[in-house]
């Protein structure tokens, strides 16, 4: 399990490191794998060059042996493949690449397989494919992933559309050395039943134990529990995804003891009301993973 | 396990009613829960009113003791209400009940609650509530089935959409007296995870015995053997659904030593060169039953 | 201008003819070329045959020597065949045949170009094609017009996407006979600007005045007139369509002096308040038209 | 007419401002009342900030008295002001800010509100919204151009989505001195009938006579000449944006005798046999000009 860490920012909109490290030492005490920093979750979109060499140079001094993964996509390949080569330089153990999204209609399967093969050509460091459809507006097109598995510089995908079909056939279509990571909790249960390798879950950054709970139950074969504890979380991993955003799992982190912080506009603070909503679904996630 | 029977066609359109006999003959000796009469793989929207109760009459008669169910949706409430009634008294044992989509901004919750109540309302046999966006274009709203799932007279749910995440969020909100019925194959596996209670799959209507495999392994709690299953069954079911339509899957059970038929125009004919593929998908997902 | 006949209905439900045949009577002075009866406002799917073909009768004996057009579209080409031959037996000058479209996937270009033809083929009349994606969720596919354009009993298109561009394009990949007809009345004035040769607006059976001072100004080449009555005009189109339906246009022809009467279930009646926002945005609409 | 200069690449990727320049001195014989730089056809997206900055310098030093637009917008709302401050610091007389448009869910009428003003009351120069869903993913929001008209720091809009109605709408919601720009070339005729106040359109890089004859017949009240142009240009201006996008612009250009030069991946080449059929295009619009 994976969290995609978010990026806290002061009020005036500054990057509040403290509150990333504090994140990076509570984190310790999880039974996470690594970290993903850069990623949607982090506000990535928002930073400047500058900015995410420091989160990605902090987090590299905190994450000990645990795996860092550094979201270095850009839309165009040039910037990737440099943003590429100074994130590996920092000390990122592989790079999560996004589609390229904004000329959607000029993104064919031509296009999108050449831009991964030029960024994973030039990457000193495993390059992981990486979707998210409600945000790109890019549907990741059939194929894409077996055509790109034999590279030997692409190790796997973070599949976040939400579609746990189209995970499932992603999985059955590549070696088992291409690992398929989950990157929407609300499915994280029956994406690992139809094969994927673990999860880079926003929802992990507020809630850690009920979504480590998911995988090691179903590590164990127990079924019944997974499901049980998904369904307790799903609320929760929907409120802090779809409903609210960013700003939803920030505040949601405060509530569970993290430190979120503030988001960078244009996104907006949390509507009044959300707060106490998000409390009550903490707390139920909270207490599924009791049983 | 319900296959959803297609309603086979001479070639110049006339109802083949001998083919749907044989159809039922055969599927008498595979483990099948019931029938579903007149559902979107039927070709319900282009047979008449008479034709439908002729078939209708025809599955119970070939029926036995098995559950059958009778697609009676129609846009207009008072249509639907009273082929239920005709439905019931030619002896279905429940009614499947498709959400009206023409109007679709008019199709708001309450307008569809209201629809439902009033033929749950009318109806002498329990109500199934049918959602297919691919058809219907409307998507499933939250909340409707936890809203109806109370009514004495609602017993259930078939969800098409392919939607894993929804499938679990439908079960996870209603009570587990009202039950969800998968309708896409290509995600049988995974919705039987998230809480489905069975499947009225059209590939079932092809390859009755892997569809049957993926259910018996899961209830066995053998995941491995279901998912593994799933992955020879997918192709297959994607080629007789998303691919090919109902002319796919007549042709498919043609080859597989059932009846398909003809299907009535606007559909066209499978293509050429499609048969010489629909016969390898379903060698590769019977085979995967012989493990 | 042609006024999609609305059918109102008594409140259980029940065809209220005699306000049918009121609305004739009053839409007689008005300078209107024609009618269409059951189409989409008139809630074509929600009748039974016997209904359409009396409402179809009394259009015919109550029309004079204008042109009466009659939407005779269903889902399978054999029962629109059958429709359409009795509504050419009832008096109908030509008919409107809609897009089949509950098989999404299956409606290709080619699907769609044989049930046109077929239809024409066996039908008496005319046949008119007809496009509404926000009901059928089915984009008129490019090209489609010019390949039927020559057949001899197509004469022309129904296009109500609102997309004023693909009518443009439409209308130039088409010879001058074939006649495209704008569906949508909030982009009826640049319609006619691209081409359209005509309107079948819901909006004219509430506001005939504003809606023919379009026509009339833009004929006249006063297109200063022709947008202002449009911008006068296209917040009570989309009132009467996109934001409350049919029974929103029902509801503006009760305030105007026709007869809406009632709607059919799963329609619900207006909501309380719309009606109050109806009655100003007719006002406004029918100002514009005293300049 | 406002072209929205293209970003010429040399083969290896890198900026030829050469040719950028010759373009600049061959427009400067045509009737445009000034150019867009940074726009989405000048790849802005796939831009350094010191290349922008670059692009704008020498494009200020050609403008002569013309009106230079700069494109400015970026995903968050400092970084957005921070380019818009060193634009119009380089002479820009205007900035375009597109909608932030990565997070969509999060984007609602109250988060684009609030980033359009932050960047108005920081630009020393006026600001012009951009919307361009096919791009962006993000429709318009109804009401958003009459809640922002009265700010004094905006001054209009470019609407790129192509849906006339919309713009006609939007025009209708604010006042005159809120300038509507047309963004999309197969509809430039009739976007002026319904009072858009010129255009910014991408096929007026490599066909400037025909687009310029369209605004100059409407706007001499010549209608059939103003949509006969439109008709033969719109081809062409389909085939260079939503066919072929900007490698397709690029080409045309080149054939017209302009510098497009190449494009920057992910963006792919023209495909082979592509360049013939923008001959004929480009060719046709033309002679639609010399009538």
């Amino acid at each position: 399990m994976v969290p995609p860490l978010v990026t806290p920012f002061h009020p005036d909109g500054r990057l509040d490191l403290a509150a990333f490290e504090a994140n990076l030492d509570a984190y310790a005490e999880r039974d996470f794998a690594g970290y993903l920093v850069l990623g949607s979750n982090g506000e990535a979109g928002s930073l400047e060059e500058d900015e995410k060499l420091a989160l990605l140079g902090l987090a590299r001094a905190r994450s000990g042996r645990r795996v860092l993964l550094a979201g270095t996509g850009l839309e165009s390949t040039r910037a990737t493949v440099d943003l590429t080569r100074k994130a590996a330089d920092r000390g990122a153990d592989a790079v999560l690449v996004l589609t390229p999204c904004y000329y959607k209609p000029s993104m064919t399967v031509e296009a999108l397989q050449r831009h991964f093969e030029a960024v994973a050509e030039a990457s000193p460091v495993p390059v992981l494919l990486y979707s998210v459809p409600a945000f790109t507006g890019l549907p990741w097109p059939p194929g894409l992933a077996a055509a790109l598995a034999p590279h030997p510089g692409i190790a796997g995908m973070k599949e976040s559309s939400g579609d746990v079909g189209l995970l499932g056939r992603i999985v059955a279509s590549v070696p088992s050395s291409f690992q398929v990571l989950c990157g929407s909790g609300p499915v994280f249960y029956p994406a690992l039943c139809v094969g994927a390798a673990g999860g880079v879950l926003a929802v992990a950054n507020c809630a850690p134990l009920p979504v480590v709970a998911v995988l090691r139950a179903f590590e164990a074969g127990d079924h019944a529990r997974a499901r049980r504890v998904q369904e307790a979380l799903t609320p929760l991993a929907v409120a802090v995804t779809a409903t609210h955003g960013v700003a939803g799992l920030k505040a949601a982190m405060d509530l569970a003891g993290f430190r979120g912080g503030h988001v960078r506009a244009p996104l907006l603070p949390l509507p009044p009301g959300a707060r106490e909503q998000l409390r009550t679904l903490l707390d139920r996630a909270n207490a599924a993973d009791d049983d």
